[in-house]
């Protein structure tokens, strides 16, 4: 049994995490914990968990508790992990950290789309970006979990790359995700008379997750990516848009799709558009890949629970696989249909 | 492993169980039938379901199947089940029937309400109504599986009506269901533009669950039952109201549902307000219970996912009960939150 | 053209109010107040109105503006108009106030359910209880505007207490609203994820529209009354239960409200079931009424816009009314269907 | 008072023209015709519009109906307005189409994506192509309304165009779509538990709105176009991506879109993002201009209401036009915000 602890888990990705652990059959969950919760039963902040796991939160108390666990998960506000994941390392366990502070080997990058010094400059060339079908994180101590849109883009776009097959500066994202990734707080778009039966884009051109998705896919390239929220609870659906560098055949494209693929269990390649539907609560990633050869333009389809393979669900998965216990330990989770 | 079948699987209730089943530890699920879709694949129809069930649907062959497996589920529609049990029974194999068939002892009541004579009579006696918080199906062989709003208002009422707390001529049950409780067949009613933003009662004092509620709960009691549909996909909320003998204290009222369903695994007793939110994909009834002394009612509040505890969780958890399995053996879902 | 003005433009009921004035035909819409957003253009708040109502917000100045205007509406925070109300009369505009402060004769009714000592108790006695299709407010100075669920119930109750046709003692009103109901205060019971997909009754047997229920239908009755949130934006539909004094017909029932709700044209009583769809954007209530011959209950179902009959349509109306206009002015809204 | 009457009134298009006609101040509502429902009460059919429009179906006879009414429009399946519309136009009646049988000057363009011969091939030359913004219905007997995704593109996009500030093969519409656009027919596509919590997209590359766009605005440019439905019932959002000839100004795009747009009273240009929300029942077209100057690509977002600006109120907005009507009549209608 991995002993693990979770640093943060008030959040949804936070709480996401904790019910996946303490039902995974080779994890003891040791500890949660929650500054502005600490002392409180879990069920009576989120009465799903009745029955289920009742503990109580935690203070985040790092020196107390780095010691206890095997593998720490930091589910935290960006800025915070870069300077818990050193004592945390020192202490000798493994560090899964959902926010975005490791993300990016070059601190650079880091401050100018996050606007903060990183303190843990050293950390970040020892890193690995936890898109476990892209990178492998055998071996890794310290694991970066991808963001939610990343996770969903760049699967979908990693093989066109990798590949060759496209114009780099032709690539466009349409993303659309449930409001759910606003996470927990309370804002104006995730008022439910003000998002309900509406639909928009938002940060334009700057959404934060582009140059992960840039690093995520390599080679290179500037892509345009545009967020929207639609009116839905979970669920990313990321269109992805490239000019072919040559004529190409769809069921040809499809079947780089499944090579590349081929062995991970998470990543199931569809020839009908994939939809949000089919991998509601799973870790699952559906893409299909589609070509229209009237305006030469590759077109991939790829849809993700944006809080489970798109947060909580990938990071359990980068457990499995750092902790040499079987990829799909906990993760065998059937899609809620309809 | 307990072999199990599934007659009927190309429904919500049927497509639901086979993924339960297909996951369940102690079960060998050894076919799923169709008779649209005999011959497909599931994930061709049910894409969801890809890498997870890739079997063929097959025939609903009855006297070929009916010794393949030792728990055979029917999810038919009503009118069905009570020609294949017989055989089914004949055949060694203990049923769990989903639909209505079985839920009356008395066909003439089954025949006011659902317009058939009833093909097998000599069975009603035989059957229990599997709703195993009230009644014991250990040992049965023939199972009626009861309907959700039946589920969720007789687990609502029944400490009720058990500790003689109310006035037999005052109970009202308000129900709301998400949209898929009228199941897979496209109807006005379940057309998305139709019933989004929109609330509406149906089937006014004349739903077929108003006598099996009342069966269900005993006491020779006459309900009021207004069944709703509110825009949302899964989930019951059955509000129910009744006059109290004589005044009464909430905590003790509490204390006495606490009390009889004491080592009920699904059944949970909450203070606050249940919700379906709370339940979503699980197992469980959520049940509250209220006192309005203003005007003497008690209120009983009860959730759960229609499509898991009131219909295909339920049937699991009579499988494991039957078969002598843990009772909680494959449902230990996690609540889908948020 | 009536000279009007709103203090407290910025919620809901104020904005949507500010529109129906400025679409008026008989109306000039002469200011329109927020606190919060005083100097802002309405449209930087509310971006729908771009090009509709592009003035800037007042600061709610009472002693300036009481002048302006012959009628001013109120749609603050419970607790404000009370005391604004005296000045506005005195300077000789009438007074439409959208809030609680004087909704019932008894400073002691006000005081038990909101907590609040009542700062213009002489005015109480003059104040008219708006809902026009039951108290008439012709010649009224000052009239409070009905609460939405009040609005919906009372419609609907008030000829079985007007004709004497039920147990006094058995009334019970469930009701489901929209989010939208909640106003515009961002809050955990309005965050999308938490309500979308959800079903809950809240303030059990303790909501304020109970006593003004209570008031609007007369006859002394103490009923039990749950509200309910369900995830859609606009719209309550209350369900109404009450036993009958002797058993009913249908049809003579329906004959009773169609009488009594003659000549009002806001007032649809119809043989099928209300929806929420069908008033969606208008100020019509709808209403059907049932009776269950089992259990000899009388069920009652009315729909209405929360936003528009259950608020800001409602104050429109009653101002039209009051000022000698055609009491369907402005209010001829198109049902936004589907 | 022009005459109008409308042919195929039982769709929503069809309902919600007969609804703003009626209401419209210089129209008189001559006739609605259904096969389906003909000797109907309109009510009878869409409760919404009980007491307001209390008028049966007719059948559709043209020859019978061609000579009643100034203005017919049609509101049918496609591939039945080329046989109708001559003999209206014989009887001296103007048309309206709302089908996609006149939007195409080429007959074979309309024959390759529609799969039809067109039958009226004389009379593709006369049709005008009724988006008023960019194309003049004045003098016009024959208007083809546009489709509801064509709209919010090609109002998008023509800017961008006509000032010859793209690369022209660059251009990729991502379209998000309320259920409604998919109109009254049940299909699995509309079934509210396939669509609620889901998005997927469809018709991939292959949508007949494609070459619509393409012809209305111009250039001879290719593009991709991916419709998506997404879980609210009306609304369309496009974004809209295009490579820049040279780098451009934000503040200057913005302007030249302002300057194209100007006195177009349906048209609103903002800085902020649009949304589907406050176009909501209304005939408006919400546009931003927006520029990423990483990748050079110019994004546009555009929102109608699809059933409004992109259906049945510009109908009546080219009524208007070619009636010598104002512009606006019938039309101010009020956002339904929230």
């Amino acid at each position: 049994m991995v002993k693990a602890g979770i640093i943060g888990g008030s959040g949804y990705t936070g709480i996401i995490l904790a019910g996946l652990l303490k039902q995974h059959p080779g994890v003891e969950l040791v500890f949660v914990t929650s500054e502005s919760h600490k002392g409180e039963k879990i069920p009576d902040v989120y009465p799903h968990l009745k029955n289920i796991l009742d503990i109580p939160y935690l203070a985040p108390d790092i020196d107390k508790l780095a010691s206890k666990a095997e593998v720490i998960f930091l589910a935290l506000p960006n800025g915070m992990a870069m300077n818990l994941a050193p004592k945390i390392l020192d202490a000798g366990a493994k560090v899964i950290d959902l926010s975005a502070d490791f993300r990016f080997k070059d601190a650079s990058v880091f401050k100018e789309w996050y606007k903060m010094d990183h303190s843990s400059k050293n950390l970040l060339s020892k890193a690995v970006y936890g898109l476990p079908e892209i990178e492998s994180v055998k071996g890794a101590k310290l694991v970066a979990n991808p963001g939610c849109y990343a996770t969903a883009s760049s699967l979908g776009l990693y093989p066109l790359i990798k590949e060759g097959l496209i114009e780099m500066d032709s690539v466009v994202i349409d993303a659309k995700s449930g409001i759910s990734g606003a996470g927990k707080s309370l804002t104006d778009a995730t008022h439910f008379p003000n998002c309900n039966e509406g639909v928009s884009a938002y940060k334009i051109a700057s959404h934060r997750h582009t140059p992960e998705i840039e690093n995520a896919v390599g080679g290179g390239i500037k892509i345009t990516f545009i967020p929207h929220y639609i009116p839905m609870t979970r669920g990313i659906f990321a269109t992805m848009y490239a000019k072919a560098k040559k004529t190409v055949d769809e069921k040809k494209l499809s079947a780089v799709y499944r090579d590349i693929y081929k062995g991970k269990p998470f990543i199931r390649i569809t020839d009908k558009e994939p939809s949000t539907k089919y991998v509601y609560g799973t870790n699952y990633c559906d893409i299909a890949v589609k070509y229209d050869k009237r305006a030469n333009n590759i077109i991939v389809l790829s849809a993700i629970d944006n809080l489970i393979k798109g947060a909580s669900g990938q990071a359990v998965q980068n457990m499995n696989i750092m902790s040499g216990l079987e990829e799909t330990a906990g993760l065998m989770l059937l899609p809620v249909y309809p």
